[in-house]
């Protein structure tokens, strides 16, 4: 019972190192602007995303980065959280040039604008970190 | 000149090798499917998909399967091209657990039901597939 | 006033003359499918697509229906009205070609398998309708 | 026939009223940058989103609001239409936590980027309004 | 500390038992077919949705159910995951004549095929339920 | 052989003059900016869409700048696309009128907020375009 309590906190504290592993400073920016609309949706956003999800074994964090990029890219209509997720890809170790690999494929699924939106993405979030 | 030429014998015939590659038999059967009604879109799709983006170095072909999956798993609508790169995933050398994980992780970036319906996708493939 | 009146039985009127040129009996039988659900619904199906805006003069109805293809296709989540307005392009006039084309311009704005489920779409009309 | 004519009438006049009841100034600047552009489609406006669908009986406004505010967050692809009925949402009389609830519950079915988005358009939309 | 832990335990319960409440049989179904692919999903699937979020005050069921019935209608991308929504309408006391007019307003903001399906979808499951 | 290699060297060539007549300076724009980050992908925009697509006989200019414009219209997440494809319309010989009808029709097939959006954005490149 007591390992189950823990587990609880685990889940909420898991949240916050995976999210600042990931997401760094961008990711804790999220978490302080929903304060004083959704402070419970902060604490869900790092339970379930982060706490759950992420801290999975089974799929490396590489992997995991990839397939939120594109994800993203595809659907076309989260931009801010692209961004977000560009820059988690290089924090996670993905190198710039298979973040822009994933974005232009998704030409294929997704049609040449989402790519073309993908991609001037990545140019802004590359420009603001250093090589 | 010749280069040029043979470059372009390449991109067809290299886009016929990475299709047999990555999706197999399940890749030539909708290649067949186009030949009476759109045969230009078979060339086109062996020549850009996979002979043109699936064939950069730069991104290795499991982790573009895994943006594939993530992709057409958000979009959720586009369910027959799901299973095939279902099946192309377990081609490559993706496990099925890396399948599992990139579809469940699509509950975050495109909701539960986008995942739900790309995890019942994935037990379909994986019955049909000798594990 | 009796002009106005007159127009509102056009508009309804006019509503039943397009969706008949249009869509055909695949129109009416949308109509008739309604009439225990959502009989309303069938009204403001005929006064408002096809009253308002199939009847509007400039665009004719070979440019309309190019129109509504490309966007069902590249949505890519509403197969049967994808179909309805296959069969309606070939009722306006166009031809299997130029709708073929209109599909596969799709895979540029709404990637390859959207273009792909557009295209077997239409195989599937025009193995249906006499050419 | 007279009441056919009035009901012609009621229709334009019924859709500004509920405009004006529903979306408030936010409505009228949405009719009035149309002049210039498709007068008559903010005709259509009037005529069938506000005289037909939200002057139905058989749901009431704070309900129309309600599926208006998660259908626009969940699709994510029309930021300027949330923010309008996030207004209307307060104008029908939906508390501020009714709102951020319904948007909160999108995370579950397009997941947490268009929640966020949601949720940070209700935030401006609120600071704008006295509570 | 304990109730920390009873509040763990709550979370997986109390999506239980929101989930009988709310989605009855067909919530079930789709929580046995998780098992053998994805089991950990059906945790998560009764712990954040339901555990979390439909058991949260702020907003009551039925309207929470028209949220859900309106977004899954405009999204148009997960056709059974709407039916166990609009039979989750019913169950928690929604009239068909609010869901039939919840999902005739995605004509508004989803347009008319998103429309149409989700009417057809609500006839075949209003066929399968005693009124 | 050597035809193939012309033919080669045609495909993008072909691609460059198509996005000259049809996009103007704002294709060329979108090739320059891509240069620093993925100058593939600019070959790649003029040889599939460019080259391949919009060079193709069978369907004519007018047609493939309306079947473009409605899909990204409906789409709705690809705002800078459809203005560069709105200007493209006008260039090839489109009427102001007719790229109206076509966007406002986009209300029937995904809701008066992707036509509303449509619309502003015709407006703005009405703006800069000499009538």
């Amino acid at each position: 019972m007591t390992q189950t309590h823990y587990e609880t906190n685990d889940r909420f504290e898991r949240g916050q190192r995976a999210l600042a592993e990931i997401d760094g400073a961008g990711g804790q920016k999220v978490i302080d602007a929903l304060a004083d609309i959704a402070p419970d949706f902060a604490r869900y956003l790092l339970e379930f995303p982060f706490g759950d999800i992420y801290s999975r074994p089974g799929l490396d964090l590489r992997s995991r980065e990839i397939a939120t990029i594109a994800a993203l890219t595809a659907l076309g209509n989260a931009a801010p959280q692209l961004k977000v997720h560009i820059a988690a890809g290089l924090n996670v170790g993905l190198g710039r040039e298979e973040i822009v690999e994933t974005i232009m494929q998704m030409a294929v699924y997704a049609g040449f604008p989402a790519a073309l939106n993908g991609l001037f993405a990545a140019k802004e979030v590359f420009a603001a970190h250093p090589a």
